[in-house]
């Protein structure tokens, strides 16, 4: 089937072009026509008005917490973890992961997001919400070492991968997912990197995310997290890294010589008073940093824009630089950044061959005005109810703010359903 | 005119009280009826589904700033600044400042801001502005005592009060703005005291804005900025004093003792690189803290959700504690806070016999599902868009997330219209 966008402005190498057209054959972008004819095209979208920009990237969730968004705020992580979530996470099922798996891609959708990177349990069934919705996933299952399930843990991340990876016309990618060096002791992650050798997998893991598991690991191994992660082989694998809010010099040369990629939750390491990450410095290192919302149970929301946002204003602030993070900078983390930690090849680049997956953003808000520059609005200024029309692997999904193939009152009642199911055992 | 605003959940002492009814007569509300009778009303609102907030106070603005949205961004203050923006700010005329006041007052009623307070230019254009909006503003000349225009910044501030204070149904107020200590000299200020006391006005002006602002001050008066406008007399007048990043605990003792209110501006502090306010000391010291945006020269919008946001995050991660800046303390800043910043005794709650600025949330998004929480929900999940019906003064002004009372498309064609024209004389 072949589309059209036409009309577009056209975000590509880092600058806008206005008045530009998108030619796309299945599921890829086949050029940018100068004149197209319509009747070539099975289907056309008027692109006025709109700034196309390669889909958004979300390089850290946890989907299915989204039936813990707002449960249990304005708590000591400890308290948070030990008295709300654990015990609750213990009962939950598979339909509420479903169910609140499809609430979360659909926020995600909504706001722009093509592609997004997971760690969760009950993995099968969001398998099944992003087949059915039709937004690209890398996914893992999240896997602790210590305690009764760590073999399991491993077994499942194992056959999620036989079961998954490449399923879903392609759209869904499997990692290894080993939680952390805190849950995982050095035996546990070695069997990880022996199956993700085996597999040809590559490994999503949370590293250095605060300052006292940094501390506890080099009390406990005498080198920092990275240094321990780097020694086992985790880095080898291609690795995923989410937070790295507490990594030194010596770690980012590690990290940019084992080509870590690094997935930044500035939302979620504010409001879980973690700290903020040397993202200035990541970058001028050549290391490949995208964004990420981690779960909306510490977040609280799945907007990436907002994560974009964030990531242009704190480290100005942190450096007290006001040059940091310019405009280019944070729309590069926001979508071929991402797409790089995600590991894809052709995703996150508005160019022939490319995969389809295109955001357009309605520039018409009284926040886009005057038009003085079109990137510098869209870093600063605009928001992600300005999203008009998302289209992954070639499909439109969302189409003038409206879903096309979601049932969106069924999806929140789901939600709604489900949460009262799981909190009436608790 | 008698409104009523029925089925909605209420935000009161800092709570929600699910399925109320708000009666308005005039501009004011008039009380919390349990059956109210749809015939004793000319107007009723359905609240279904919406959370109804105390409009929000937006407390520091230079609205026609729009104008120089996203022109320049990426640079060093002082480059900004001579380079940019004072060329231009040399050109502005009174149509400029009209246009591109209505269009950011349109954008402020648009993100569920009733009213705010503004330092700018050409004032008696913003004010014809206020007036055909129907929004509230607290209104200053910004004025700078180097230079040829000191004596006309001061009279026209005089003027500005004789001619506005009080007008448009009380919803224009007028404070005195001397800019700043570092632009108004110790002399120019004590004449902006001596006009305060004459008028009985209040007065806005920034302080201790940057670092290195509190080290020139100290070194050229043995003083902190703070310290020194206490001397004169400023803070003895009412203050809103913008900004209040660089203080220390002598400072906000003596604002504390001179119940200095503070507009806080989280998004304007952190792109320009000033660094963070010590708000949750100012909060523990008793001293009233409301949220700005700044202009969107420097922010890029004028969107007051964002800065509530910002305000629960940073200040978690800047005091490296996750229990400060609650969802109940942001949105008080949000409301209330906010109201008492600009002075109001009879705004900035949902009772009896408070004016009827109202706004309401729609809580049908996406990242409103489950419902676990309202006040979390909309202190870290919501956003401006959310935003779906203003009241200003008893008069409904956005219903449905659509203006009832000014032309956007004239608005957003105005404000190009006067960049234009503006910038072809640069």
């Amino acid at each position: 089937m072949k589309k059209l966008i036409q009309h577009v402005a056209l975000y590509q190498d880092h600058r806008v072009l206005e008045g530009q057209n998108i030619a796309i054959d299945g599921s890829r972008i086949t050029g940018f026509p100068e004149a197209p004819k319509d009747s070539e095209y099975d289907e056309v979208i008027d692109g006025k008005g709109m700034l196309a920009l390669p889909g958004f990237v979300n390089t850290h969730n946890h989907v299915a917490m989204t039936v813990f968004r707002s449960y249990a705020d304005d708590m000591q992580l400890m308290d948070w973890l030990e008295k709300k979530i654990w015990p609750a996470e213990a009962k939950l099922t598979d339909d509420v992961i479903y169910a609140q798996s499809m609430l979360g891609i659909a926020e995600m959708i909504r706001c722009g997001t093509t592609a997004y990177a997971d760690m969760y349990d009950h993995m099968d069934q969001e398998a099944r919400a992003v087949e059915e919705s039709g937004i690209r996933a890398c996914l893992c299952r999240g896997s602790i070492g210590i305690g009764p399930n760590a073999q399991a843990g491993l077994d499942e991340n194992r056959q999620l991968f036989l079961d998954w990876h490449g399923k879903a016309d392609g759209r869904i990618t499997v990692m290894m997912g080993p939680h952390a060096p805190y849950t995982c002791p050095p035996d546990y992650l070695h069997k990880f990197v022996d199956q993700a050798r085996e597999l040809g997998a590559e490994i999503h893991i949370h590293l250095s995310e605060t300052k006292g598991e940094v501390e506890n690991i080099k009390q406990q191994y005498g080198k920092s997290p990275i240094a321990l992660m780097d020694e086992i082989g985790v880095l080898d694998c291609g690795c995923l890294a989410a937070h790295c809010v507490w990594v030194d010099d010596d770690d980012m040369d590690i990290m940019a010589e084992k080509h870590v990629r690094v997935a930044h939750n500035p939302g979620s390491n504010l409001k879980l008073a973690s700290g903020v990450a040397p993202v200035p410095k990541m970058l001028a290192k050549g290391i490949t940093v995208g964004l990420g919302t981690d779960g909306a149970s510490s977040n609280n929301n799945l907007d990436i824009v907002e994560e974009m946002r964030l990531a242009t204003l704190i480290h100005k602030a942190h450096t007290l630089d006001p040059l940091v993070i310019p405009a280019e900078t944070a729309l590069n983390m926001l979508t071929e950044g991402g797409a790089k930690c995600l590991g894809y090849t052709d995703v996150g680049k508005l160019e022939t061959g490319y995969k389809a997956d295109i955001t357009l953003v309605d520039r018409e808000g009284l926040h886009w005005y005057p038009k003085n520059d079109t990137l510098s609005l869209m870093a600063y200024s605009a928001n992600s109810m300005d999203v008009d029309t998302v289209l992954v692997n070639g499909e439109v999904l969302l189409r003038h703010k409206e879903f096309t193939k979601l049932d969106i009152e069924k999806i929140k009642a789901e939600a709604e359903r489900t949460r009262k199911k799981l909190f009436a055992q608790i």
